[in-house]
């Protein structure tokens, strides 16, 4: 048949019929919005058991179930007569019910609740070997770390999952409306953004060895006295072409001799070439290893910072951006440090230093005001748990216009203090460290403050050379609770001034041509800052440990799943 | 000072006088946009000269300018008594200008240009060193693939660049309204989505090797007769420890013996540590490389899917995506392909198969509709330039319903067809090739095809098996142009017939315990799929290579910047 008469006569039959009918389900967000003004609603609600409890002497039983849409959980009531109430009430169990939302008693805290009349699917749990116990007996969020898997069932996990959501949907939704597009930086990068820390190198050279050494397991190279033997055959085969050809004999006879005679050539050019495989991870000559023959031909990594990247992309359509994961190789065991985090990074053509910073305060107080306006239950779990100034920080940042100080008199200011001991000496020059910046931004001026025009010699060589000859335009921004949130500057634009820079650090010109291209072919002034994601979250949750905030965090020794 | 004296004395300061003022500069797009509305205007445009050329006898020049905020460029005009007009007219020369709106003489095709009264900053262009060449004479889309840092400056890769904007910000938004919870799963991974190809290896064995191999020329590892030699310093030393314990000597000598012993020993220890330096990729006993000294203590690799992690979240939170790069290391060098690419995974607890493709289907809509609400321009542009039916397709897809077919019965038409020859033969059981996929949809049903209930042998352990014990529970999108554009299915649910599937896999179970465990505890039936992001763009766009669609495109042999 041709494409037009199978199509006609498929019209008849009855497409997608053997489907089972898809789920009505009503996420229970949206029974408990409603509260009574849905009362006498029929719905069908599916989730996970928080906690469960017979009553009534075993005649019916209540159970807190959450499906994640939001912190609170629906109050669900089944009898004994609809399901064996024992399979229901261990933490943990999954359901989905059919039943009426109904308004509970009066004095009850719930707002409704769901009275069961078919129980339509159960997951079981055996609470003897369940990860995570019942009710308020709570594994540290340490222990939770063991039970990567399971702990978005947990409130803390799940809260910190709805608020990165937010965080994320925000930052997208911030920078679309200011005409921002998304550009997806490379995650394997052959380019190193100088300063920013070690890399992990991206390899199939492991992979490679190890076929090669089961090949040469099964078969073994050919031995120097095996290639002799060939070859000792190409002759032979070479000598009777030769006899044939000077005997005259047939074309036919002729043309089947140097067929054999190809074919010995062929076995001694294999066995040639496998005598060549050596177990192992290939070395040159001189002995380093030999990157060219792995996947990209070269050493690749995985990316530090999408900046140097992101900056091609500004430097033809303007405003830009970058959101994706960012990785250090280093053996830091603390709280705020990750092998793998996310990294927001905007760039920005024809825009100085204080264009940057005006993106960057009005970028942080949006996503403030969106968790205020989008996020209150949880952040109300939030300071109820974790954090008590969880919500009026937000409140302060994001209406507060930011204090913009520069570095020189930050120090000068650092300097002056007296009812504080700083650990690290403070004197134009240092990096500042932790205790400083949340000094500065704490206690000082209790507000998030921008620190700009840093001390070359502690800044990247991107940063833009300022008059002075002695500071760069770099800009930190400082915020109460986790110090450095962002950091950023505005680019050097000069090529003369860019090459002396790289020169300057020590690195050599090459790798860096295309980066200086765009210097030499239509350069535009422009700047940048990068946010760490997990960072973000810390500040916005006063959750203390940034393993905590990232689904599957990966440090040293760690990556689980 | 106390911190409340110190900002006190700053009040009075003026923070941030020392900054060049903010530039404040009106998008293109924006200008143009508002038309002759916004005529007699003054306004600051910055962009790159598409085209330049002087006219009146160099009186003025008319320079074609794009900022990347759409398609179009704006004309501006510039006396020469304002710049000279030789340093603006090379392509790609940048310009930051500030000029008057006007309406252009009548019967010109602009609807507005800009007369410029003032240049503000130029970025001048050599034309003969410049590697985009200067209007129509366009380089091919593969030689713009050897100037990926300037490639973003094309019509091209500019609308490519705003179509793959709006589509992201698209998925977000469509997620996001459907109370979607966006989970970043991990990049690097210790887990392996069956069946999903080769993998990268992520390490920091070749940087450990480089260093110990930079120690040891700097430093030699120590000779067993050094050792040796340092022990017998050690024996000496105890002994003198005893001589002087045994002649009674006062404590202060004594213990200053056994300090000068525990030194001697202290430097046995460390040279031993040094003499097991060795240069090289670690290897243990049995010759095979040691992971155990890599970062994460074992193998590690980067992410082929983040389907199973994500499942984690999506049993316990229900409705979850992710949207994250992905990698290959497969050595194809096809149209299609590349080692790191963009895909979007939803997946929905309490859904089946049905719920899977409704969520599908309704996505694709989404973001078709999308495009042609928010990118009318620059689909216009592809049109023109790449694809006349790019517009078509997006209106067909957006608002036709799916056809829903059977494998089987999909197989069954395919066997009819006798209005094409089929390079791979049709049976039931083989997996549908590009050929067969493209033809149900562009030829038969002339829309969009979703194709279910998969033969088991030819899909991962972890789709559901259907009650026929012969199928599973997957599904296909296929659309026009570009075949599969979506691959999903209902998730197995039964602990039993999941660890079944794992083992007849010829998988071993224990690096699959934690994917069981959800199925363990609290199991619930949940679907999902796959959307491979920039696959989505080839067929929205219809580019033809896949390397023109993602900024940085890697595959075997290059990894540029």
């Amino acid at each position: 048949m041709a494409a037009d008469a199978v199509a006609a006569a498929m019209a008849a039959s009855s497409l997608g019929s053997d489907l089972e009918p898809a789920t009505v389900r009503t996420a229970i967000r949206d029974v408990l919005a409603a509260g009574t003004a849905r009362a006498g609603e029929r719905v069908v609600v599916g989730g996970w058991v928080r906690t469960g409890r017979e009553q009534g002497k075993g005649t019916f039983a209540f159970l807190e179930l959450s499906d994640g849409s939001c912190a609170s959980t629906l109050q669900v009531i089944v009898d004994a007569a609809v399901h064996p109430l024992a399979r229901l009430t261990a933490t943990g169990t999954s359901v989905l019910v059919e039943g009426e939302i109904k308004e509970p008693p009066e004095g009850t805290k719930q707002n409704v609740e769901l009275k069961v009349s078919r129980v339509l699917e159960v997951g079981e749990v055996d609470a003897a070997a369940y990860p995570l116990p019942k009710g308020k007996v709570k594994l540290t969020l340490e222990k939770l770390r063991d039970v990567v898997h399971l702990r978005s069932r947990t409130n803390t996990i799940g809260a910190v999952a709805r608020i990165r959501h937010q965080l994320a949907f925000a930052t997208h939704r911030f920078f679309h409306e200011n005409a921002f597009l998304y550009v997806h930086t490379p995650i394997i990068t052959t380019s190193d953004c100088e300063g920013a820390g070690e890399m992990f190198q991206v390899t199939t050279l492991f992979s490679q060895a190890e076929k090669t050494e089961k090949e040469l397991k099964e078969n073994p190279a050919p031995s120097e006295s095996e290639i002799e033997a060939a070859k000792v055959i190409v002759k032979e085969k070479g000598d009777a072409v030769a006899q044939l050809k000077a005997a005259k004999a047939s074309k036919q006879d002729i043309s089947a001799a140097v067929d054999v005679l190809n074919r010995a050539k062929e076995h001694v050019s294999k066995l040639e070439e496998r005598s060549k495989l050596k177990p192992g991870i290939p070395r040159g000559d001189d002995g380093s290893i030999a990157f060219e023959n792995d996947f990209f031909k070269r050493q690749a990594f995985l990316t530090v910072s999408g900046q140097l990247q992101v900056e091609t992309y500004a430097c033809a359509l303007s405003s830009v951006y970058t959101f994706g994961p960012t990785f250090r190789a280093e053996n830091s065991h603390t709280s705020r440090h990750l092998a793998e985090f996310w990294m927001v990074e905007p760039e920005i053509a024809f825009a100085n230093l204080q264009d940057d910073m005006n993106c960057a305060e009005k970028y942080i107080q949006y996503l403030c005001k969106w968790l205020l306006d989008h996020c209150r239950e949880d952040m109300e779990f939030m300071v109820k748990n974790y954090d008590k100034s969880a919500i009026e920080r937000l409140e302060l940042v994001s209406s507060t216009p930011f204090v913009r100080i520069s570095y020189t008199k930050a120090v000068e200011l650092l300097k002056n203090v007296t009812d504080k001991k700083f650990d690290n000496k403070v004197e134009w020059g240092i990096d500042l460290a932790s205790e400083h910046e949340r000094y500065l931004t704490e206690d000082i001026f209790k507000k998030p403050v921008i620190v700009y025009n840093y001390p070359k010699g502690i800044k990247a060589f991107y940063m833009r050379l300022n008059d002075d000859d002695k500071t760069v335009a770099a800009m930190d921004v400082l915020v109460p609770k986790v110090g450095e949130l962002v950091g950023g500057s505005q680019r050097e634009e000069r090529l003369d001034v860019l090459k002396q820079r790289i020169l300057d650090a020590g690195l050599p010109l090459e790798p860096y041509e295309w980066y200086l291209d765009l210097r030499r072919f239509g350069s535009v002034k422009h700047s940048g800052f990068g946010l760490g994601f997990e960072r973000m979250i810390l500040f916005a949750t006063g959750m203390e440990n940034i393993r905590d905030v990232i689904p599957f965090p990966r440090y040293p020794g760690r990556a689980d799943l």
